[in-house]
């Protein structure tokens, strides 16, 4: 749930850009760049919707299928206009889904449950006859890392493709408005400790026109088949496998011809959980390969690794790390070795020798000292150029709000793209100050970025609204422009309220211990450490410590619910949006991962569980939730809801009807109006 | 659904019972009374609840059966306890409802969908292997006065039923949150506009063992069979079968032991609608019967007929009148005619000659001049024992709070039962005013009941609520003690608010004209005669014409909306409960009759929709709704809610997460204390 809404918050950023996206392109061929419109950007992204395929088909154009559409964008112009689909030789079908391009060109997609490729003719690879049975789509609710569900072979002679067998999986029923009469849309929601999804994963041969299956023998039926790789030459596949209660992992080998399992690679075990969350990065020219884990090291760094098993550490830095590219000699990685709210990027050389497969004689890997390649404080987004010779560095620190440059790997700047002026310079807005207190336990230290009024005066007391998420793989605060701004926060800080946003233990780049402490107690270690961040603000002399309001989405509104209730002293109003309420409604795969199951960790979801602090609730609380939210439930806060109403306790509610799990577009200006009038009104 | 919730809203009269309920009953040997528990009351009613069977087995114990459970109940003392089955010789399954016994002592009841008998041994009557098809139970939603599907002919030797076929009605989702995993509750709900139910009423021969079904062929599927009536000797059966368009009755006659139709006893039609909401009731020992309807003088009066067709007016007054009972040779009626405020009983003495069933000769009739037998002033409820010799007369009026006889139908009193004292005496209560404003169109004088503040000071303003009702069959505004008083209303006008309650044209007790004016504009007029009361409100010194609220549930929820969008300078806050949006979304059986269809009324849904309305809204509204209300179906507000989103207009919303239409028990405390703190919030 987390990262889709994440991704929202920085996609926000930076302010400036209402009507750009902070994504620049570059052309290959003069080296100019321009920024994109936030419709390229979007069609360009790894977040593509499912219904959009987009890809650059020549160095001037960009062709982009949307809604069944083709449309074509020249890329000095940025003008787009309907795409004759001749050119591409493929007619796609505008229901097609998830469609992915081989190297050979043959499309793959999906239409409905079931999948086809088309190289000019539609051919169904995996006919779905049973609503149960979806073939070609993503598995175990992206979770893992995982996206989609097509894998096409270095040549394209071969496609891999999840099957998901839901039979098992409860119905959750939602109601869908937009019919003449209500009417149901039912989803599959695996639950927390129930029946989960069955996936295998076939292999198609495209000349025999036949489908093997990987023959998965570990862990029982509903194991994850996790970050499928292709070894380079075609011949096997890598699959990590995990198990149901995600503490084991194996990394298995298996032949593409017929399926057969060749051998356990490595194995992960963790008491808490193993979370594997990126496919293995082969070495260009080589059969050795690149590897990320925190399971090792206490941090999620990079391993050499060939197929015999082989593993040997590549960034031996504490500190997490991601892997960026590679072209066979050097590796390209981002770290936040520098700080935990920095973003830098590294490159390392390195050589693999032993290249025969799959039983050859073991690699040995040498490889040098890591060079720093960006050198400006702050956090930088990085995109490698497919030979890896040149970069874009897209970076932002506190006091700058967007520097783009095109630059050589070797380290020299090639030209400067775009400067962002400070786009608040029309408005006046107030400090803003970036700090870390420690967490609750003494042992790291928490980021923060505090917004005051304009107009601050110290002499004066203001009230406090704390805006939190707290949730693994997040990360609220990082030395961008101004700390990471949201304009929400701007806003409220304009009307006279201190805004403020602070890390947590369980939140991502601080290595694996930080991230790992919350588990079966999510909430209770996150709370602690935000409850530090709050003594800090009441020791402060311009801060009314009887106006204090709390405000989060998620798993922040889960947060801001614990949080109003554990200390309901401390919070006079809060504002939570689709909050997890009881993690026992949650699906199996996120919620087994961080707490285990309710059989097992009965005390943990005791403890967590918000109905059974409704009866403390004695703040002003409004909850808001979208009416179809497939993420959390709305299981989660009827029930809260409902029991509030058994103890007498009075609340507020407000249901988006048509929305998911997040509140988007217009619908969001609604959102954020009522957000911030129940604040006025009761802060 | 109004009538359901008017019950509720009278049920709660007089104040003072608490713990009492208001319903005595009589013992037969010694005529002392005594006043019934709400449980005993609540299970001698017959509104009593599906899963209940209530009677008297001798002359000093009632028994009950509840939950599967027989209880007896001594009348002496009020003690229960549980009530050995064999005394009544039949075991009867825990989940039988609808439970009717015969005159021989023989039990129908429904399981699941089909129908069952059982004298000793439980024999199946109409098994349903289809869970489209539905035995014996109730039909079109309980309109039309329908309130179960089992209809024992006199004797006890046949037993007609109903038999509905669901097959072509849309379910509708609702959402079930008390499962592990929040699960799907259909129900089958008819659209207006829609398919609906296909009713036909199967007769079985105890003795036979065979089943027939009438043989109605009039006005195709979806017609309506309503108020099913046995001949007195059991060898007819006589249904008023009512077309789509509900504008056309005939009351058809058919065979018991063939279900062959017999003849058209009479029909009734009106451009606007029919409402059939009584069987015919037979005067004891002839073949003559009493007939009530609105369609033929402008009220409902009350007409004595024969089978073959001859129909002569019985009660002469330009006022609704209520059937009572009759003993052959007199009958007895409720009526409004001394003013619409008033209810007080009548008799009048009949002779109908000429008994030849059914081809023998017309019946000739004479009756006399009716005889008021309820002296005081206000509104009696009556209760006539079985050989119409004695009646409990339990009224109250104005400034009475509730007195209880007992007298003969020759008009002498009997006994006093019970006088029940001020209950408000230990409260400091206000003022109430009884009094009429003209309707809008200046044909009708409209009673409101108006609440004054404690310590009222007519040199200060209030702020004014308007409790709002305004659908059909319903009356908010009685002779009965302070004006039919809520304790929600005393509690408000304790808090500062003066609290207004006004009738309009579409209520009950006031003719056809008047009752039949809002055809096919639900509202338009109900609101035009509402603002006749809130402009002569505004009209006194002591209002504060800057805050009015308004308040309703259902039908009023509608049109407390519609208050607010039609009229948004007026209103600055409003609290709308389980509110129809769209007349499109609700029933067909109700809203048929009120509204047509959508196709064949398309301005009148336009006009009255709150969808086009939503951009109106200028003052705080709070919608809340039962998330599970099969009445009002969560379409309507959801739509609502989604509307003003899309236009950007804030409104508050609450939703009761396992109630239906209305919200009950001790969740009722809480949406009340809701109600009340949104009014001292924003008003």
């Amino acid at each position: 749930m987390d990262r889709k809404l994440l991704t929202l918050i920085m996609m926000a950023l930076p302010v400036a850009a209402a009507a750009q996206t902070g994504v620049v392109a570059v052309h290959p061929a003069n080296n100019e760049g321009r920024m994109l419109t936030m419709e390229e950007a979007v069609l360009g992204r790894n977040t593509r919707p499912d219904n959009v395929y987009a890809s650059w088909i020549d160095d001037d154009t960009y062709v982009c299928r949307i809604d069944g559409k083709w449309m074509s964008t020249d890329f000095a112009t940025g003008k787009s206009s309907e795409y004759s689909p001749e050119r591409i030789n493929v007619s796609i079908p505008r229901d097609a889904a998830g469609i992915e391009r081989s190297s050979a060109g043959t499309f793959a997609y999906t239409r409905g449950n079931s999948l086809f490729i088309n190289d000019g003719t539609e051919t169904c690879v995996a006919c779905s006859e049973d609503s149960q049975i979806v073939y070609g789509q993503s598995v175990s609710r992206d979770e893992f890392g995982i996206s989609g569900g097509i894998f096409w072979s270095p040549d394209g002679s071969r496609l891999a493709f999840y099957r998901k067998d839901n039979s098992r999986v409860t119905d959750f029923p939602l109601l869908d408005i937009t019919t003449r009469t209500g009417s149901l849309k039912s989803i599959k929601y695996p639950m927390n400790g129930m029946e989960s999804e069955e996936i295998r994963l076939g292999i198609y041969d495209l000349a025999a026109k036949t489908t093997v299956w990987c023959d998965v023998n570990d862990f029982g039926y509903d194991r994850y088949l996790t970050n499928i790789s292709w070894t380079p030459e075609g011949k096997y596949i890598i699959i990590q496998v995990l198990d149901r209660t995600q503490k084991h992992m194996k990394m298995n080998m298996y032949r593409a011809d017929n399926g057969g399992f060749v051998r356990t690679v490595l194995t992960e075990d963790n008491a808490r959980y193993v979370e594997p969350l990126d496919p293995v990065w082969f070495l260009k020219g080589t059969y050795s390969f690149i590897y990320r884990t925190n399971n090792r090291d206490g941090y999620r760094n990079l391993y050499l690794c060939d197929t015999l098993g082989n593993v040997r550490r590549l960034t031996a830095v504490d500190a997490d790390v991601a892997y960026a590219g590679n072209d066979g000699k050097t590796v390209f990685y981002t770290s936040a070795e520098m700080s935990p709210v920095e973003n830098h990027l590294f490159k390392v050389s390195v050589t693999a020798k032993g290249r025969r497969m799959p039983d050859g004689n073991a690699a040995s890997f040498k490889f040098g000292t890591p060079v720093r390649l960006t050198s400006e404080e702050g956090w930088h987004n990085v995109s490698l150029s497919k030979d890896c010779k040149k970069f874009i560095d897209s970076f932002s620190s506190f006091n700058v709000p967007q520097v783009t440059n095109l630059k050589t790997t070797g380290g020299k700047l090639i030209r400067n793209l775009s400067i962002a002026s400070d786009p608040l310079v029309q408005f006046k807005t107030g400090k803003v100050v970036l700090g870390t207190v420690k967490s609750a336990d003494g042992r790291y230290d928490n980021w923060y970025r505090m917004f005051f009024p304009a107009d601050f005066d110290a002499s004066r007391k203001y009230p406090v609204i704390l805006y939190v998420y707290g949730g693994p793989h997040s990360q609220m605060v990082q030395d961008s422009w101004l700390g990471q701004v949201r304009m929400w926060e701007m806003l409220m800080a304009q009307k006279g309220y201190i805004v403020y946003v602070q890390d947590n233990r369980g939140t991502q780049n601080r290595g694996a211990e930080y991230e790992m402490a919350i588990h079966r107690q999510c909430g209770q270690l996150e709370m602690a450490d935000q409850m530090v961040g709050i003594e800090m603000l009441k020791s402060l002399p311009f801060v009314d410590a009887g106006r204090i309001g709390v405000h989060g989405w998620s798993y922040g509104g889960f947060m801001t619910i614990s949080l109003m209730t554990n200390y309901p002293e401390t919070f006079k109003t809060g504002v939570a949006g689709g909050p997890v309420i009881d993690w026992k409604w949650y699906e199996v795969m996120y919620g087994e991962r961080y707490m285990d199951t309710e059989a097992t960790n009965p005390e943990g979801f005791a403890r967590t569980s918000l109905i059974g602090k409704a009866k403390d609730l004695k703040g002003k609380l409004l909850i808001c939730q979208g009416a179809i939210d497939n993420t959390v439930v709305w299981e989660h806060s009827l029930s809260f809801v409902q029991k509030c109403i058994e103890e007498g306790v009075q609340l507020d509610y407000f249901p988006y009807p048509r929305s998911e799990h997040n509140v988007m577009g217009v619908w969001r200006t609604h959102l954020m109006d009522k957000v911030t009038e129940y604040f006025d009104d009761n802060l």
